[in-house]
C-alpha cells in the first residue's frame, strides 16, 4: 500500500488533513516524537500512545550504526523491533552530513561517515538509503540530502543544491513506488528562489510527500519563517509537507498557517530532560526556586498522567536531585502538551479560526533549547 | 488509626498477612519498592501501581536534606508531595550511619551528620525522628538505630547495640500511638544472643512491628539466614516483621519461610539501571551479545507492559546505546518480577506448598548487585 493524503478542511493555507499509510492514519497537522535510536529517551511505546503519538520518527544513520540494519530487518523490521506498531518515519542521515560534518565527507556519488562511536565506515548513498528504508520498513523514507550550514554563501548554497537534486532525482528512480511512500527534501538555505525552483523540480519527480530541510540550524525565526512562506506554496496541494525539526509552538503554528502538516523536533523532549515544561501559560523552569513549595500540576489544563497526579514542588525536588523520576515525568508531560497543541490547531482548523492562534498562550515565551 | 495486623494463614513458620494502614491494606509477604527521595528512579506512581506495589519506602535522612522535612509537610504530608497515595514507610537513617560513616558523629543523645551535598549539618535524635515522619505523615515510622559494619567485634558491637536499644526506648516514650505505626529494629550483628536479646527487649517495649536490621551488609548469605533464623522466632508472632534491605529472591523466600512478612531492596531497580533483567529463568545480563538477535520479551510469563511489548534485542540496543528508555524498561520489569514473586510467595503459603519454592525457578542464579 502506498501513502495515501487526503486534505479535509482548509482555513487560509492551513489544511487538515488524513495521512494514510501501512501502519494507520494520521490526523495532520501531526507532530512527529523523535526516538532517533528507536525509542524518545525516557519513554515506552505505550508512553507515547498515551500521550497521542500516531507516528515516530527515527533516525536511520544512527540505526545503521546501532544495530545495524540487517539486526532490524532479521529482527521484522523496526516496528517488530522496536515495539511501536504506529506509522514510522526515518530521517535519512542528511541532517548528520551537517550535525557531524567533521566526520563525513561529501561526494557526488554519495556521503561517507566515520562512525562517531568507534570510527567505523558507513556510507550513504541515495540508492542505499532508500534500500535501506525499505529494509526496515518504515511508513515514510526521507531521501538523502545535504543540510548545508547556516549562514552559507550563494555560490557554496548552488553546489550543496545542485548535488541534493541529483540525489534526489537518483532516488526517486530507485524507490519502487511502496510499501509506505518516499518524500523529498527541498533544500536551498534563505535563496527564494533556489527553494522554489527545488520545490518545483521535486514536485516534477513525483515524490509521496515534500519535506523542508535546512533549516532550524542557527537562522533567526524571521529567517525561518519566510523560508517557509516562500517554499510550502510552491509544494503540491495534494501531497503532505513536511518542516523539518521544527520546533517552537509558535514556529509550528506560523508553519501551519502557511500551509505544512508535519512537524519532528527534540525539542520538547529535551528541554524537558534540562527541566523546561512547556504550558499554556508559558513555560515553566522547574528548577527555579519559586517551584519549591508550588502544590499545582505543571498544568492545570494538561490530560496528561503526569499533571494528574504530580506537583510543581515534587518535579522541582526531583529535578533538582537529578532523579530520573524528573526526567522522565517532564518528557510525557512536554510531549503531551505538542500533541496536544496540535490536536487544537487541528480544531482550529477545522473550526476556521486558526488566525486566533497568533496570540494564543500556547504561542507565548520561547523556551531555550 | 493505628496499624493493625491480620495473619490469615501459616505455613511451616510462614505467614499470610494483612496490614491495614491509614492509606490502605497491605498483603504480606509484602515487597518495598524504594523510592529514596520520593520516587523509584525512572518511573511515576502509576507504574509503581501496575506493577502491583501496594507499600513504598522513602528514606528520612535524604528526604530531610532535600527538600526538607517542613516543605513536605507545608505542602500535606509525603503522600500529598509524592502523588503516592498507598502506604508509605520511611527508613529513619540508621542506614545512613554506616554508609555515611565519614560524613556523622554517633553520640548516645543521637547522630550528626554532615550533609553529603552542602556540608551542613543535620542532626537525628531518636525523638526527632520520630516527629519528623509523623510531621511526613507516614504508614510505617522506624525508630532511629545505629547500623553497625560488618564484620564488628563482639566489644564494640554491644556498645552500639545499647545503644541502639537506648534510642528504641526514647522512640517508644516519644511516639504519641499513631496515625499509623512505629517499628523497633533488631541488631546485634552476627552474635545470636544480643539478635534474641532485642528481640524480647524491643518486644517489651510494645512496638507496632518489629525489624530486622544490619544486615546485607557484606555478611555471607549463610550469615544472613542464620540471623534470620534466630530473630524471627523471638519476634511476637502478632506483628509484622520486617528484615531492612534484602534482598535476592532466594533471600526473601528463606525470610518468609522464617517467618517475616516486610522486604524492601534496591536491588531489582539498581540491577535494572545496570541492564540485568530477573526472569523466572534466572538473570539475563542484557548487554550480553546474545541478546543481540533474541525477539523474545525478557520473560514469556511476566504480566508487565514490558514483556508484553518489548525484546530482549531491542533492550539490548537501547542499554548498550545508553537510552534512558533501556533504565526505565528494565525497572519496571524487575520490580513486576519482584512484586509477582511476592505474590506466588503468597499464594503457595495459602496453599500449603511453601517448601517447593526452594528450587522454584525463580530463586535460581544469583545476579550481581
Amino acid at each position: 500500500m502506498p501513502l495515501a493524503f487526503e486534505v479535509l478542511a482548509t482555513c487560509g493555507r492551513a489544511r487538515l488533513g488524513r495521512l494514510s499509510t501501512p501502519h494507520g492514519v494520521v490526523a495532520t497537522p501531526a507532530f512527529l516524537p523523535v526516538g532517533t535510536l528507536g525509542a524518545v529517551k525516557g519513554l515506552c511505546p505505550a508512553d507515547l500512545e498515551t500521550a497521542g503519538a500516531e507516528i515516530l520518527l527515527a533516525n536511520l544513520y544512527h540505526l545503521a550504526l546501532r544495530p545495524g540494519i540487517e539486526t532490524i530487518e532479521r529482527l521484522g523490521g523496526l516496528h517488530a523491533f522496536t515495539g511501536w506498531s504506529r506509522p514510522l518515519l526515518t530521517d535519512s542521515g542528511g541532517y548528520q552530513v551537517l550535525s557531524l560534518a567533521s566526520l563525513r565527507r561529501v561526494e557526488d556519488g554519495g556521503v561517507s561517515f566515520r562512525s562517531h562511536l568507534d570510527g567505523s565506515l558507513l556510507r550513504l548513498t541515495p540508492e542505499g538509503v532508500v534500500a535501506d528504508q525499505l529494509r526496515l520498513g518504515v511508513d515514510v523514507a526521507m531521501v538523502l540530502d545535504e543540510c548545508p550550514p547556516w549562514p552559507i554563501e550563494r555560490g557554496e548554497a548552488e553546489v550543496s543544491w545542485e548535488r541534493t537534486l541529483g540525489w534526489a532525482r537518483r532516488a526517486r528512480a530507485a524507490w519502487p513506488g511502496g510499501p509506505g511512500g518516499l518524500f523529498g527534501i527541498v533544500q536551498g538555505s534563505v535563496y527564494p528562489d533556489l527553494r522554489q525552483r527545488a520545490a518545483r523540480e521535486l514536485a516534477a519527480l513525483g515524490f509521496d510527500g515534500y519535506a523542508i530541510g535546512g533549516v532550524a540550524v542557527g537562522e533567526s525565526p524571521a529567517d525561518r519563517r519566510s523560508v517557509v512562506e516562500w517554499t510550502a506554496p510552491s509544494l503540491p496541494e495534494d501531497r503532505p509537507r513536511y518542516l523539518m525539526g521544527v520546533g517552537y509552538p509558535e514556529d509550528i503554528a506560523h508553519a501551519v498557517r502557511s500551509g505544512v502538516d508535519l512537524f519532528d523536533c527534540v525539542l520538547p523532549a529535551r528541554n524537558a530532560r534540562h527541566g523546561v515544561l512547556f504550558t499554556r501559560a508559558g513555560p515553566l523552569r522547574i528548577r527555579n526556586a519559586r517551584f519549591r513549595d508550588d502544590p499545582r500540576p505543571p498544568d492545570a489544563d494538561c490530560r496528561c498522567p503526569v499533571c494528574r497526579r504530580l506537583s510543581r514542588a515534587f518535579l522541582h525536588h526531583l529535578v533538582r536531585s537529578g532523579e530520573l523520576t524528573g526526567a522522565v515525568a517532564a518528557t510525557v508531560h512536554n510531549l503531551t502538551h505538542y500533541l496536544d497543541f496540535m490536536e487544537h490547531l487541528r480544531q482550529a482548523i477545522q473550526s476556521g479560526v486558526l488566525a486566533d492562534f497568533e496570540s494564543a498562550p500556547s504561542c507565548g515565551d520561547r523556551a531555550p533549547l
